[in-house]
């Protein structure tokens, strides 16, 4: 970034200012609008992203290599998220109100009416990502999430696909009240937008590194703010001796598969195999991985990274180069796959670090005692993945289930980590440095939360109350009242 | 605190490590323990307190000069928080359950069977308060949190009830599974908490100071940490004309009797006054001010801390002191009030710092104009409460009301904010410095969330999924299935 006081911090400051005093206008228009309003909003953004799907994935296509077919998904993704997120605004449980009514008779003490409900907690400031253009960047979940809960949005770009996210910009502004969404680019305005007094909280999809200084920032700031950051995963998959025996070749294909995927360009890409010593299955893992054709990354930025931390986790000691990392060109990578002892693992913390990219470590282990101890050593992820036979392998799949669930925000059974379902009961996130916020998700409705903070009501006359808060529930929200969870206006 | 090489500080890092291996024990066993197992310890450790309730008080008064009468209230507080969290355990849906059904039809991509739940973050750091010896102390209500999010816990005792705190944690030793909880003493001790790797979150309630401190030194990790910090708040009280018309006397009194409660000695002590100009309550207010007698606070360090800001209060420019502060000696504090103008309250940002004890200003505000541009500049606060006359103030009430919401966590209708009822609708929190962490409550059933992360499972076998996630739902939970509630087996 530039110095502080160059021609560009300056643009930059000015740039910020504006695209804040937008947002924080629009900020009481769209935390007043009715929820069906809301809805409405993001179900118009939806639309007028398909209105101009052709010109979006084609541009898409363009900036980030990454194939008209995947981003033609994508935007399906980004648009469907949206509308989930349109249904989830209009259910209201997202508002998580709670109604006490008083109680003159309450011990120790009598208590006052007292109503809960959620609201925006102002402009949100969101970090858009490089590898997934559409559903982690301008219009992405981030940015859905902020919107349904009511809050505007100033989006920081990725310099990956600058002309993509202007696009998308247009897009979201033509459907969306002015101020809602505006898009900035360049690492100062990123920065500039941190440390602004009116940006309430932070979405982030990015590196460790970047995260790590921007959460720094966020969290060193006069008035610190909420930043959500996703970071980096290694998302380990641990294969146990008798699913090698029962179905080792489907496992070694599966994997391959899962962690060359996109040229392993995924924050869910399994960077650790966990296999037994003397799996055998080392001639199948080579044959797969020399059967994918090397491709194109996002860019050369993440060519030249990807390079250069598959060399240095190709040159830990004890590795076992089985597909040795070759010095790329341009944008094009090969996959590569190393192996090593859990011993060797164990003691070299650099093993376990995220390689962003087609390149994946095998770790073998010796027993299960071995295997857990390694495990303990992996760093917080998004994903742990665990290969078991259940009638087989005994106690040892409950203790390794549990393991993952130590680790990691999502456990995969018999399956691969790539892809995410946008659901209700999806989590995407984990402890540090998965994310920097581990009881928060950034896929699935639950991401509007981040974006929320309580208000309690006490005493006031139900004239004055959100209607949401009132007595007869007059939207029909679901609600606790007394304590009682009351679902009937619209589970009925 | 000692320098890091004083052997102080030595003893306090093996004590540290001694208290986190204890509670790292522990964790697993509690997050395994069935809930209504969990809930019997949260009730066996109420009960356990009540049957030593007499020593406790008794402890309590002598540390605190808080009076047996308000601590024979807050143990009942206390134990009823306790029991409350029981009930809350039981009923489950702090767990935040949801199941999305495998769906091979889904748009864009087919979806695989995930399920979410919450489990226990892992070992909990409490900071204790000194203004609550017992219902913010070491079975107060982050303990009680904690526990019900079935997490161990380790104590930073306040040094200002040191053997009161080493009393309850023997009761509650004696209540609990070893390691559930541990009490230490020692500023060492508590940053040697704080950035212990085994901590997994921490609990603070105290000053902005101390706290900024140590949320400081969590969000320095090299693996960050969630702190929940209580820190200070001003918690603004706003009369409107038509109030003081109708009601002002008894407005001053309760003013005067609100935040001279307990000496100041509340959280939720009104700070500010906003009165229009030409009130004509001022004698009012100086004789029930006059009316309090002085009394002891909780120890010399808070008495000097008042003292000196006070004095800085009144020293600001246009301050008219009403009753002025006095300095005291030993612990007694008597009650100060003083006035000065929306205009320079606004010019003054250190008109709104907190002053914890008996002391508070009156900002006289001359429009509604100006009265909205003073509130904007007050910072964020547990409370901010309204007195209004709904049918003779027009639309400044809502706006008002919606000011208050803006910058506190819970707006409090013609009454007063002292008092925080434990309920499932209670919000205590707010946008800093009053919290750390504004989507979070320190009271009331939602502060059990602080210390739970989700995890979910995909494509788990029915019988390697925790009990709680299995179809049929056979530990009658609340939960969310396909994305539609379902209270049946508890609300029916």
């Amino acid at each position: 970034m530039p110095p502080p006081n160059s021609p560009a911090a300056v643009v930059a400051t000015t740039v910020v200012a504006e695209a804040v005093d937008a947002a924080r206008a629009a900020a009481p228009l769209l935390a007043r609008e009715p929820l069906p309003v809301r809805a409405g909003r993001l179900r118009a953004a939806a639309d007028a992203l398909d209105t101009h799907g052709i010109e979006v994935v084609a541009l898409a296509a363009t900036e980030t290599h990454l194939g008209s077919a995947r981003l033609t998904g994508e935007l399906a993704r980004t648009t469907a998220q949206l509308r989930l997120f349109a249904d989830a605004v209009e259910e209201g449980s997202f508002l998580d109100i709670a109604v006490d009514h008083a109680d003159p008779r309450a011990a120790p003490v009598a208590r006052p009416d007292i109503r809960r409900m959620m609201r925006p907690i102002g402009p949100v400031a969101v970090f858009a990502a490089s590898n997934f253009p559409l559903a982690f960047s301008v219009a992405g979940g981030d940015t859905a999430s902020a919107l349904a809960a009511g809050c505007p949005v100033v989006v920081k770009a990725h310099e990956g696909h600058p002309r993509l996210s202007d696009l998308v910009g247009r897009v979201l502004a033509g459907a969306l009240p002015a101020g809602a969404v505006t898009v900035l680019h360049g690492r100062a305005a990123g920065r500039g937008l941190v440390s602004d007094p009116a940006v309430r909280a932070v979405g982030f999809t990015g590196s460790e590194a970047g995260g790590r200084a921007l959460f720094d920032l966020a969290s060193g700031r006069s008035d610190p703010i909420p930043f959500y950051g996703e970071l980096g995963s290694v998302n380990p998959v641990i294969v146990t001796p008798a699913a090698v025996a029962s179905r080792g070749a489907s496992v070694a294909a599966g994997y391959v598969a899962s962690y060359t995927l996109g040229l392993g360009q995924f924050c869910t890409k399994p960077g650790l195999l966990f296999l037994p010593s003397g799996h055998g299955l080392e001639s199948a893992l080579v044959d797969a991985v020399r059967a994918v054709t090397p491709g194109p990354l996002l860019g050369e930025w993440i060519r030249v990274g990807f390079d250069e931390a598959a060399a240095a986790l190709a040159g830990l000691d004890g590795v076992r180069p089985l597909v040795p990392p070759t010095a790329g060109s341009g944008i094009t990578a090969a996959p590569a796959l190393l192996a090593m002892s859990a011993a060797r693992f164990r003691a070299q913390p650099a093993a376990a670090r995220e390689c962003f990219g087609p390149a994946s470590l095998i770790v073998e282990y010796d027993d299960p005692a071995e295997l857990l101890a390694a495990l303990a050593t992996v760093p917080g992820s998004l994903t742990a993945t665990v290969h078991a036979e259940p009638g087989r392998d005994g106690d040892l799949v409950g203790a390794l289930l549990d393991a993952a669930a130590e680790r990691a925000g999502r456990v995969v059974f018999n399956g691969w980590p790539t892809g995410v379902a946008v659901t209700w009961a999806m989590h995407h996130g984990g402890p540090w440095p998965a994310t920097t916020a581990p009881l928060h998700t950034s896929v699935g409705v639950a991401a509007i939360r981040r974006f929320l903070r309580p208000v309690a009501y006490q005493d006031v006359p139900a004239e004055l109350l959100p209607e949401a808060l009132r007595d007869g529930n007059p939207l029909g929200l679901p609600r606790r009242v007394d304590g009682i969870l009351d679902t009937v206006a619209y589970a009925g």
